[in-house]
């Protein structure tokens, strides 16, 4: 491994230039007129990968951009698979006005590499393949069984992802997946993903008469549909915060003594968190802390909320109907369409006899944890400390992210989420950059993980 | 007076035939291209009232529209003094394809007679004047003092009554004011409105963090002011349909027995309610009959509310805040300026210590309660009971007819409601009609009713 080490040492002028390369191609993937960019961006990256030693090579062609693809698979039956997952498309760039510097044009200034992509996510890619790269071009083999697969649509929703990934499931088999597209809780503190909430969307309106009502002419004898819909929102939690939908917590995996301990080791401040919201108070679930709440409890929101007037000044309208949008946020091992399920039949229990209620499912999707003792985490946790010299900080996410439970379903293998970003790079803004500290320590780290799994 | 029913009868058809000439005129007060037939309107009134044998007749130049007024005041200081209100402006005519005949020529069907203005309110208030002429080309006399105000911005919002009120205050002065501009319970069903529910409009806004947020990324954390807002408006009223904002009730008047058996007396089916509404129950404060709640109790309604993402689909925000028009409906004693001050002040206390809450008033305005035994509601009782040869109804109103609490208010009168429109004679829509047989007999009423006072 230290042969490894100290190749990627002496190299790391090259990498640096190579990531350069890559972050010039305006692989812009929303905009039309720049589809020969991304083709491009694929094709250098093919040929990179090809170049490093990877086998079997190919752009897949899909109905948007392309797949790039590519495998190294000689270690063995007896060595583990790994599956690396990033994506070579970046934002679009405007405003371009707010830029200190062309996108397209990398230019290194205070340890930071500054483009379009620099952090979200050809960054965290290239370490990713100058790790490989290091591996191969050192021992002429990698340790593990790898899969390389990196896409051109992630910044559109990745529309073609998933039909590929059914359509090779045989061929992307592994045991774990890898991806580098999140950030550290802070810098200098490495930290790993392992699981991420799921979702669960509705909406619910209430119809009360055929038509508004003078509040003056039908005030007191009409049940308001607003008043029973505001009735049916504050019932849905109780005075602890708690969700009062019968069964709801009945599959919620409860955080364990370890996770909770390792949750208290993460710098938190409470004082900070609401002064930068604004907000006098958190608040949330009786009996867990804000990151507890965040990141291993379901909660329910308000997402949107509208009836009658709502211009400027007073009518007196008794409105026709009131309705909201509400989402569940879920945690293992909640199923999101049993959870919409038991949130329908509460909401028809309580709705009152005076009014009809129609309860809908916009969307959801389920929670995500890969369990902290699997091989994947392992690896990542010894590869982080060996690159950064302290013990990595386990986290977890409070949204969802799409394709990882895309491949934790179709794959059926536990997702690592090795983020190296900070969530001060201004992904998505201009001024876009990554650390090069966090390129070179990546670099080592992700080095270290395929050595270690 | 049986002299005075003789010349009603004999000059019937001139009185259909003046009334004809004055839905003629076409004085809609919004349109500022027909300021001339408004005018115009004024002084036929003004020239009738001087034929007929009243006093002092002007119109008054106001800023928009002249205000009629003619007096006569020989009955003697022993005698009360009344006034009559109405109004000789209507409202615009259009859709106009929707008219069965030009709605300012004046056209006799099926015993009703159409024009626009015809119930509202020309119709009502020329079956005054031919009550009043009646008197005084039969004896020479009234019966009372009368003083008699018809203006022509009612259907505007009589901008310029207040102020004219206020400055005539000593010339207005009187002990009861009569007004016909409202409608009987049902046909053959006469009826007296003896009480107006109150107004005091607030809004509400819950202001969480300082801006929208990912509900996954702070959903659990962070309390959502919509969520606190549905939670803030259900704590208004108890599972009993009471509000709860304290010290709500305490100006209550009681509705007393004879209310309660009289409004029992009028015809109510519950299910042709529900049905013309299409809602499954009416609903209201426990222990209250339907009309009971809807003419004197108070109520508590969200006229509007909103909060977050309100368009298709789905968007998973936190809001940054929520707000809600929120009024109530009041009765006597209730005052709007003090129960606006308990709402805010209630609002205010149960608003949890995790948002900031803003509450604000946007007006209000006081109840009317005329009493049942004062001098013109049992004047009104005989006349009516003379004209239709049926016992009266008495009866309130949901809603609130501003003039009738400046008359309370300014004048310090008792004003009594004698409506002879009915609601299915289309004020403000095409094809307003009069039923002629409610002219006829509402000439009677009214001409006993000067003589019962």
């Amino acid at each position: 491994m230290q042969d490894v080490l100290n190749y990627i040492a002496e190299h790391h002028d090259q990498h640096l230039k190579n990531l350069a390369d890559f972050l010039a191609i305006p692989s812009v993937s929303t905009d039309k007129q720049q589809v020969p960019d991304v083709a491009h961006c694929a094709d250098w990256l093919a040929d990179y990968l090809r170049g490093i030693g990877l086998n079997n090579v190919v752009t897949e062609a899909t109905a948007g951009h392309p797949i790039v693809y590519g495998e190294w698979l000689e270690a063995g039956p007896d060595k583990p698979t790994v599956l690396f997952y990033g994506h070579y498309d970046v934002q679009p760039v405007d405003p371009i006005d707010l830029w200190t510097q062309p996108p397209f044009e990398p230019t290194i200034r205070d340890g930071k590499i500054y483009a379009r992509g620099a952090t979200d996510d050809k960054g965290q890619v290239f370490l990713h393949i100058a790790a490989l790269e290091s591996h191969l071009k050192t021992n002429g083999t990698l340790p593990v069984n790898v899969k390389v697969l990196i896409e051109g649509e992630e910044e559109i929703g990745s529309p073609n992802l998933t039909p590929f990934l059914e359509q090779h499931r045989e061929r992307l088999a592994c045991d774990t997946v890898v991806i580098s597209d999140t950030a550290m809780y802070a810098p200098e503190m490495p930290s790993i993903g392992y699981g991420l909430r799921g979702l669960a969307y509705m909406e619910v309106t209430v119809q009360g008469p055929n038509r508004d009502l003078h509040s003056g002419s039908f005030g007191g004898a009409v049940a308001n549909p607003a008043n029973v819909l505001a009735a049916i929102i504050t019932r849905l939690k109780d005075d602890f915060g708690r969700i009062t939908v019968p069964g709801f917590y009945d599959d919620v995996l409860p955080l364990s003594e370890e996770e909770r301990a390792e949750f208290a080791r993460l710098p938190w401040s409470e004082e900070k968190y609401c002064a930068e919201l604004n907000i006098p108070h958190s608040y949330g679930e009786f009996g867990y802390t804000t990151l507890e709440r965040l990141w291993a409890r379901p909660t329910l929101d308000v997402n949107g909320m509208w009836s009658g007037f709502t211009g400027e000044g007073a009518k007196t309208v008794l409105p026709a109907k009131a309705s909201a949008k509400i989402s569940m946020r879920l945690v293992p091992n909640q199923d999101w369409r049993d959870i919409s399920e038991k949130f329908e039949n509460y909401v028809r229990a309580i709705a009152p006899p005076t009014v009809q209620v129609e309860v809908t499912s916009h969307h959801g999707g389920n929670p995500v944890l890969t369990p902290v003792d699997s091989p994947g985490v392992q690896a990542a946790m010894r590869a982080l400390e060996q690159a950064y010299g302290v013990k990595p900080y386990l986290k977890r996410e409070g949204g969802s992210i799409p394709i990882v439970l895309t491949f934790q379903q179709i794959l059926a293998a536990p997702v690592v989420l090795m983020g190296f970003g900070l969530e001060t790079e201004n992904l998505h803004s201009p001024d876009e950059h990554f650390d090069l500290s966090n390129f070179r320590r990546g670099i080592e780290a992700t080095a270290c993980f395929y050595a270690e799994l």
